[in-house]
C-alpha cells in the first residue's frame, strides 16, 4: 500500500488527531520509522523475562471446522519474585496492545517494580495478529492477506484469549486460587478495564492506564483529542501556540508558490526522495501528538528518544529569540526534539513507512470496530478547523480492505454511554489512571465511578506515565500516583483472599 | 439421523439424566411427539403479542466477509401495557432458549401478569438457530446441513443478539434511556443472568429462573440431578420408589426372555412399530425426568397436558394396591399420567422422533459449549447405577457433527466455579429463582451471593413455576416468591431512575 493510502487513523499508541485538518490533502500518515526502538532504560532485556508460546484457539465464539485451527500465542514470564502457588502471591498480567509484547513489557516497568514488594509472578501476554502471535503458522503476510484471513483479529478474541491463557497457565502451576490483577495501558488499558468487566472471575481487579474507552460514538467529542494537545502547548506559551497556530498557512502557501517545496526541503532537513505540503503538515501534526502523549517528567524512550518535558522543550525552540520572525527555522529546531533528539538523523524521509514495533494491525482494527473519531478541530485549534468524516472512514476501509466499519460494536460490546449510571453498582476494582496532558485522557474515566471503580487523574501526566520503570528524579505527583495504585491494588488482594472460598 | 442417535442429552428443558444409566443399550432419546403444543391456558395467542424480525449480523465477533452476513431474528411485542419512553416505564425482554420462541411467550405468563402494574413493554426474543430465527435464508435445513453452517450457533452469539436487537429497539422507540430488565427460565435463564453479567449497560437487571448455570465442569456433581428424581418420589412413597427403582431389572429379564418384547409391548400398550427394552426404559425414564421438572401445583400444559402434582399422581397410581404386585400395570398407569392425561393416545409410539417445538438444536449446543455431566447415578438412585461418560459424550457429537466439544470454554466465558466469592463484590440486579422439586436446581444459584444477586428457593418449586401464567389456585408460597420477585424489580427501577445520568 503506498504509504499516502496509509491510515487515517495508526495505532492507538501511534494514533492521531489531524487527518481532517488536512483533508484537501492526502491522507496524513505516521512515519512510523521515525521511531528507534532502543533497549529499555533500566534492566537488561534478557533478565526481564522469558518467552514462551501457547496453543491457542482461532475463534472462541462459533464452532465451524476453521473455528478450531490454533495458532501460537507469545507470552513472557519472570517468576523470580513470585510467592508461589501455596501463598497469598499474586499474579500481574499484561493484556498486550497493539504491537509487539516486548516493546510492551520493556516499557511498563512498574509492574518490575512492584512485583518484589507483592511477590508477584509476572506475565506479559501478546495480542493475536501483533508481534510473533500470528495465526496461519505464524506467517505475517499469510494473515494479512485479506479479510478473511484477518478477519479474526477482534477485541473480543483478544479478550477471550487472554482469559483462555490464564486459566490455562494457572492450572499448570496449580495455582487457582491465586488472585489475577490485570495491566494495560493504552489500548491494553481497555483490554485490562473490560477484562475485569468481562471475566470477574479470571481477574480480581484491573489497572487500566490511558485508556479512552469513551472515545467511541458521541461520548467523547471529537474535538478534545486535539483541544488537549492545543492546551498543552499553549501552557508553555501563548507565542508558542501561536506560532505553531500559523505555521500551516504558511506551509501551505510556500509549498504552492514557485521553488516553495525546494525552500521547505532546506528549511525542515527533508531527504531529496520524497516532500509535498500536505506530507510536511502530516511529520509536523505528528511530531505535536506524540509529544503531547509522551509529555513525561523525566526522558523517555518509548515511542522515541526524548528530554524530559519534551514540549516544554519545543516551546523552548520556538520561542527563542534569537531565530528572528522565521517560523520555519523556529518549527525545524522543535521538530528535532521530537524527531532528532540523539542528533544522529542527516535527514528526514517522509515517504519512510517501516512499522519497527508492527503495529500495522491497528489499521485494520480501525477500520471493523475501533471507531475513535478524534480528528475535529474548532477555530481556536493548533490545528486548522475541521471535522471528523465517517465517510472518509469507510471510504479509506473499503479501498484497503473492502469491508465496512461497525462504528456501534464497542458500545454495544462494552459499553460506554452513561458509564457511571451503569458501574455505580455493577462492577467493582478498577483503576482508570489518567494524565491531563495526554490527548487520550479526554476520552478515558476521569472520575470515580464508585468505591472501588476509580479515577486517578494527574494533572500533569502524560500516556500512561504510571506504568514506566520509576526514577530517582520522578516528581512527587507520580511517586503519589503509584503509592495510591499500590496500596489499591493490596486491598483487592487482601480482600480477596479474606473470603470465603465457597 | 436414526432416532437410536440421537441425544444423550436433548434440549435443557428436554434433557434427560439417565443416558448412562442405560449405557449397556442403545442411548436413550427424547420421544417429543409426545408433547403436544396446546394453546396457553390464558388469554388467545393471538392477543399476546405481535411478531416483528429483525435483520441481525451472523457474527458478532469476526470481520472476516462471511461474519457480514446477516439473517432474520424474529421477536415479539406487545405495547398493550406500556408507558412509553417518556414515563420511567421499563421494557421486560425475555432471551430466548432453545425453542420456538411463541411456545416460551406462552408459557412466560409472569411477563404478561405484570406488565399492566409496572407500564412495562414486553419484548421475546427468539434464539438463533430456533424457530424462525435461522440463518442462511430462513432455510432450516440449510443451516443445519453441517458443522461449518451450524457454527455460528453459540450463546456468545445470542447474547450479542440480544444486545444488538435491544438497543436497536430502543433506538427506533426513542427510549434509550428506559430501563430493561431480562427474563429468562431454564437455558433462557442461564442467558438472561450471563446477560446482566456481560452486557450490564443493556439491562439494569435479570430475573433467572431455574438456571443450572453451575451444572458445568465438576462444580455440580454429575449425581445431583438424578439425586433429586430419585427424592421427589422418594418423598411421596418410600414404595413408589421402591417400585420404580425395581422396575428397571424388571424390564431387562423381561425383554431378555422369550415372548418377554411381546408381554412390554401389550403392558405398556406400545406401538406395532418398535419396541426393545432399553427404547421402553429411556421412555419411562424420561417421564420421570419431566415430571419431576413440571411438578407443578396446578394443572399444567408446557411440555405435556399434566394434572396438579403430577408426581403425587403417578405414586398414587404405583401405590395402588387393587393393580396387586404388577409393576408393568403400576407403571403403565404411571406413564399415563405424563404421556397420557387426555387420554387420547391408542398406543405409544417409541421410534417417533418429531420435534413439535423446534429444540434439535440443542443436540449442536450440547456438542459444542453446553456439556453438563448430569447423569450419574449412586446405589441408592432411582435410576440404575451408572456414571456420566465424557469420553461416550465425545463419540456421539464426532459421530453427529465430526466435531469435540470444548467441554472448559462455558467457565472460562462465564466463570461458575466460586462464584460466591467472585461475585460477591462484582455484579449486582440478578434474582435466580429455583424450586426444589426441580432436578436443574442442584445446577443452580442456591444462596444470596450479595445484597442484590439473590436467590430465591421454592421447596416445593418445580422448573421455573414461578414464570408461569398465575391462577387462582396457585399456593401461597408461589404467591409469596413472585411477591418477593416484583419487589425486588421495582426497587432496581426506582434506584436507576433515581441514579443521575452522567
Amino acid at each position: 500500500m503506498p504509504p499516502w493510502l496509509l491510515p487515517f487513523f495508526s495505532s492507538l499508541i501511534f494514533s492521531q488527531s489531524i487527518t481532517s485538518s488536512f483533508a484537501k490533502f492526502p491522507p496524513w500518515y505516521f512515519p512510523s520509522s521515525m521511531i528507534r526502538p532502543e533497549t529499555p532504560s533500566s534492566p537488561d532485556k534478557n533478565e526481564l523475562y522469558k518467552t514462551k508460546y501457547f496453543t491457542q484457539i482461532l475463534d472462541h465464539f462459533n464452532y465451524n471446522p476453521q473455528s478450531y485451527q490454533t495458532f501460537q500465542q507469545r507470552y513472557l514470564i519472570n517468576d523470580t519474585f513470585w510467592g508461589g502457588p501455596k501463598t497469598k502471591a499474586p499474579i500481574f498480567v499484561y493484556t498486550g496492545n497493539e504491537g509487539n509484547i516486548e516493546w510492551f513489557a520493556q516499557n511498563t516497568g512498574f509492574m518490575f517494580d512492584i512485583a518484589p514488594e507483592f511477590k508477584a509472578l509476572l506475565v506479559f501476554i501478546e495480542h493475536r495478529y501483533y508481534g510473533k502471535s500470528i495465526p496461519y503458522g505464524g506467517d505475517r503476510k499469510k494473515a494479512y492477506k485479506n479479510s478473511k484471513r484477518l478477519g479474526f483479529l477482534s477485541s473480543t478474541q483478544a479478550l477471550a484469549d487472554y482469559a483462555t491463557l490464564i486459566i490455562d497457565l494457572k492450572n499448570n502451576l496449580t495455582a487457582m486460587d491465586s488472585a489475577v490483577i490485570v495491566f494495560g495501558g493504552s489500548y491494553g488499558g481497555m483490554l485490562a478495564a473490560w477484562f475485569r468487566l468481562k471475566y470477574p472471575h479470571v481477574a480480581i481487579g484491573a489497572l487500566s492506564s490511558s485508556s479512552p474507552i469513551l472515545q467511541f460514538e458521541n461520548i467523547t467529542s471529537q474535538y478534545t483529542f486535539n483541544n488537549i494537545i492545543t492546551q498543552d502547548f499553549r501552557s508553555e506559551s501563548e507565542n508558542c501556540y501561536k506560532v505553531i497556530k500559523g505555521l500551516w498557512r504558511e506551509i501551505e502557501d510556500t509549498a504552492g508558490s514557485p521553488g516553495g517545496l525546494e525552500l521547505l526541503r532546506k528549511s525542515f532537513h527533508i531527504c531529496k526522495n520524497y516532500i509535498s505540503g500536505s506530507y510536511l503538515e502530516g511529520w509536523l501534526s505528528s511530531a505535536l501528538v506524540y509529544v503531547s502523549m509522551t509529555d513525561y517528567p523525566t526522558p523517555s524512550n518509548f515511542i522515541a528518544p526524548l528530554p524530559a518535558y519534551p514540549i516544554k522543550q519545543m516551546c523552548k525552540a520556538i520561542d527563542d529569540p534569537t531565530l528572528g520572525n522565521d517560523t520555519f527555522a523556529k518549527m525545524y529546531q522543535a521538530a528535532n526534539i521530537y524527531y532528532n533528539y540523539t542528533g544522529d538523523v542527516k535527514c528526514f524521509d517522509l515517504d519512510d513507512d517501516s512499522d519497527p514495533h508492527d503495529l500495522g494491525g491497528w489499521q485494520w482494527q480501525a477500520c471493523t470496530e475501533m471507531v475513535m473519531p478524534i480528528s475535529g478541530n474548532k477555530e481556536e485549534s493548533i490545528f486548522p478547523a475541521s471535522t471528523y468524516s465517517y465517510t472518509d472512514h469507510v471510504k479509506y476501509c473499503e479501498a484497503a480492505y473492502e469491508i465496512q466499519p461497525r462504528p456501534t460494536w464497542i458500545t454495544t460490546e462494552f459499553g460506554g454511554h452513561d458509564i457511571t449510571r451503569v458501574l455505580k453498582r455493577f462492577g467493582s476494582n478498577i483503576i482508570f489512571f489518567n494524565g491531563l496532558r495526554d490527548p487520550w485522557s479526554g476520552g478515558g474515566v476521569l472520575n470515580n465511578i464508585s468505591k472501588s471503580i476509580i479515577a486517578i487523574v494527574a494533572e500533569k501526566g502524560a500516556h500512561h506515565v504510571d506504568l514506566r520503570f520509576s526514577t530517582d528524579k520522578d516528581p512527587d505527583w507520580l511517586r503519589d500516583v503509584r503509592k495510591r495504585e499500590i496500596g489499591i491494588m493490596k486491598d483487592w488482594i487482601s480482600e480477596y483472599y479474606h473470603m470465603h472460598s465457597s
